[in-house]
């Protein structure tokens, strides 16, 4: 298989991956999800060249994770929004970011803290079972082939 | 900033992304999770040339996500398993199967079911606060510098 045919795959990890995976991708949706919407602020934060850059903001707009609006201070200009399915990966940043607040922090500490803004309190992110609530791990969790499967998915087995 | 640089960010998101950012690493952890453990198993599975999928595992080794351990069948081969760091990130293996299986899915359904072994019913991953438990959305949760900020992490706003 080849990188840019793994989005044909039938796995949604693969599928996922063909949106997401791309170098600087996942920072850029970062910065999405911070409130960034401008070609230049993208750039100075992120310091990837214009070219990247407006290759990738081009990628993710023709998968229909962002949208180009007009700038509401600068009506000639465009920025790049989120939308509904681009709103819809802030599980996968704040698993990004949780994963590095754990295990890749320095001694100072966390470089951004998050409030949760339904309760006021500084949280984590937990990720839980949509049946009973309770919190995941991957010692609990079987899968087994459901109906887009195809044969050379062979997983049937426990997860890690 | 260079794409190999930014595992020195201060930014937890581009410390993860350093780790499992590369071309096929996300492709591996997801078979790491399905209970993959022998070269021969991924390189048939994901379809990646050799030499790029010994580079894959031997970095995960070195970022501590996989350990090499003797093979139980075949005691001087090796296998590469999931660390307690490694098995961490499954939130951010489940958040990316899950926006797939909602976004990028087909007429025929999901490739793969999930079930929850401690409850006994397939389930979709949630992610919540942890202080509330109520789901996440990116609109609910502010953001502010935590100690391990840098001044250019300019971030006091609200999300997406």
């Amino acid at each position: 298989m080849r990188w840019d045919e793994i989005g044909g795959e039938a796995c949604s990890v693969a599928r996922t991956v063909s949106v997401i995976g791309a170098r600087w991708t996942l920072l850029i949706l970062r910065d999405c999800f911070l409130g960034v919407r401008r070609f230049d602020d993208f750039q100075t934060r992120i310091g990837v060249t214009r070219p990247i850059l407006a290759d990738r903001l081009k990628k993710l707009v023709a998968e229909g994770i962002l949208a180009k609006c007009a700038d509401e201070e600068r009506p000639l200009r465009y920025e790049d929004r989120l939308t509904a399915a681009g709103r819809a990966l802030h599980p996968v940043i704040m698993a990004i970011v949780h994963w590095g607040d754990t295990h890749r922090v320095t001694r100072k500490g966390r470089p951004l803290l998050h409030t949760h803004k339904t309760c006021g309190h500084d949280f984590d992110p937990v990720m839980v079972c949509s049946h009973c609530a309770a919190p995941l791990s991957a010692r609990a969790v079987t899968v087994r082939a459901g109906p887009g499967a195809t044969p050379s998915m062979s997983t049937d087995q426990d997860q890690a």
